[in-house]
């Protein structure tokens, strides 16, 4: 369990934070479009934030892409989610049949949809239109074990950089990530305890829908595998191996190969931003890249969001997880883009300014 | 300035409650989706609802068409804005020449925008591509009068029930409302005020983008007015002909037109929620037909909000009218319809439900 976590050596991507030089350029570009000072609130800010991370006053998104890791954990052996593990496979398939709601909402909104294999307890036909990427057939039970070994947290990440390069190469500068994993909220739950500091009653939701009964279980279990491998959270990968999925450790390798693209990424609900903590802790630059998509329903990810300081665009009680939360405010990210694009300025449309006698 | 307020001899639209008699099968639509219970959180309401308001259990949007309402408000000559009265007309030229926000958001998201003059401080050329149904060339300064006569007040709500009827004929059923008006801020903080009950100091905002002494000032200015006039707000056609605007008074009109042809009413900030004020204490079930689309940063409209209890789709800081907030929200509207129609279910996908052994 001792990983070597020498960053350059085992190749993860290196994210420089973002040059400011235009940043005083790019203000007085939105303060001056016709519109009181302010007054488009998050998209402005959004608007700066993609003119510094692609280095241009006019900043434009091209082949929007969502990652979709899945995977399973043996953790639901324990008794932690409401829903069979057979369902995650079952949703891969649906997937790929174009009946999911991340489905819909990428084809609504013009955006790329891949699926990644990460490590779903089925054997899929080759043949089918999936990025077969399996590190393992479902994690272990981390009640009694770490999850992965380190070789496949290794794995995991460097293929998620790996899929995210290419991907950027093929001209996508702007991601969204998303999961299906049944008992990933568990993982999640985990990482942000160990991680944060956080204790795990403050970390742990109802996931997919678990009754009371069922909540309280699952909080004991974690609970229990919390202090079974009696972690603090210094080794990063090492918290990742003993809790992760490996849809997660992928996600997280993504995650830090789009942003040494310099691309847009997009942040999903509570297991995304578990990943993108894991991935913070790495590189703590990789924050600068992101847009916090949505405030899921899930307990525990309005506290999640705010240590990692988000403010999110959405707070419409989504719990689905998929990317689906990226997706729906995608056209967001695209209006921020729009109006600091084709809005007329003050001069340029003769409208007198504020205070103008 | 007695008008008569007995609605049937003034012609406006009466609005019928939604018959529920579809709500049990629209639920089990929306439950049996591959999807947690409830988990696409806000969208599910808004499926259901639109399912109710169309009677069907697969609601389409067709036409979306938005109506952005102008005119001018007398009392900037006391000083409430830091913007001169000519921005309201050189911003609907910025309108008829696609520069403006509205414009940009309205492009992306495919919906129509009609420009109406409702009571423009200036005389447009009647070749320009606007809907010429000015009222007057501007309202009286409510400081010292009422802003328009009681038959100005129903020319105004008549012809907006009529633009909307001619627009839901030609096959739009989904409605954004938005306005451009120099001191309008101040109108709808009046009728707030008088019509909810609520003391001005807490429905008044920095509009444009007053600073802390223009802000006292306006605050002085509207208690100044609202002591003059005495209202208690229970004849609401005179609050509203007393404080309102000309744009103000053609939407709530053009609101009440849009609900009674059954179709969807996206609800944008604090000055067309103001409109939506009036309408509803004119006729109730309106509500029913409303999609709220954010909560602007302008003072007072959290609190209008509430009073409607209504729950709006995004937070993030929006204040700048013209309907930008409808326009940004109507991509969850239509993910909603999209979610309801599209996706797969359970059983047609093959998924295992919760619980399954």
């Amino acid at each position: 369990m001792n990983l070597n976590t020498n960053l350059p050596n085992i190749g993860l991507p290196n994210i420089q934070s973002l040059d400011q030089s235009l940043k005083a350029a790019l203000v007085d570009k939105i303060n001056h479009k016709t519109k009181p000072l302010g007054a488009l609130g998050q998209l402005e800010a959004i608007a700066l934030q993609l003119g510094l991370i692609q280095q241009t006053l006019a900043p434009q998104l091209s082949n929007p892409t969502l990652l979709v890791f899945a995977g399973d954990h043996g953790i639901v052996n324990s008794g932690v989610s409401p829903y069979p593990q057979a369902v995650t496979a079952q949703m891969v398939l649906n997937f790929l049949q174009g009946g999911a709601a991340i489905n819909v909402f990428a084809r609504q909104n013009n955006m790329q949809l891949r699926v990644i294999d990460a490590g779903v307890n089925y054997d899929f036909d080759a043949s089918t239109d999936l990025i077969h990427a399996k590190v393992g057939a479902g994690t272990a039970n981390f009640l009694q074990a770490p999850a992965m070994t380190a070789a496949q947290c290794q794995q995991a990440l460097a293929t998620g950089a790996s899929l995210a390069g290419q991907e950027a190469l093929a001209g996508c500068n702007v991601f969204g990530f998303g999961e299906m994993g049944i008992g990933n909220t568990s993982s999640a739950s985990c990482l942000m305890s160990v991680l944060c500091g956080i204790p795990i009653d403050e970390c742990v939701g109802r996931g997919t829908g678990l009754d009371d009964a069922g909540l309280a279980q699952k909080l004991s279990v974690l609970r229990q595998a919390i202090d079974f491998h009696h972690m603090r959270g210094e080794n990063v990968l090492d918290v990742l191996a003993t809790f992760g999925g490996y849809e997660i450790a992928m996600m997280a390798g993504a995650m830090l190969g789009a942003a040494e693209q310099h691309s847009v990424l997009l942040i999903d609900g509570f297991i995304a931003t578990s990943a993108l903590l894991v991935a913070s802790q790495l590189q703590p630059n990789i924050l600068q890249y992101c847009v916090f998509t949505h405030c899921s329903g899930e307990a525990g990810h309005r506290r999640l969001l705010a240590h990692l300081e988000a403010t999110p665009l959405l707070d419409i009680g989504l719990r689905l997880g998929e990317g689906t939360g990226a997706a729906l405010a995608y056209p967001l990210v695209q209006a921020a883009v729009n109006f600091i694009n084709e809005m007329a300025s003050f001069e340029s449309a003769g409208v007198s300014t504020k205070d103008t006698p």
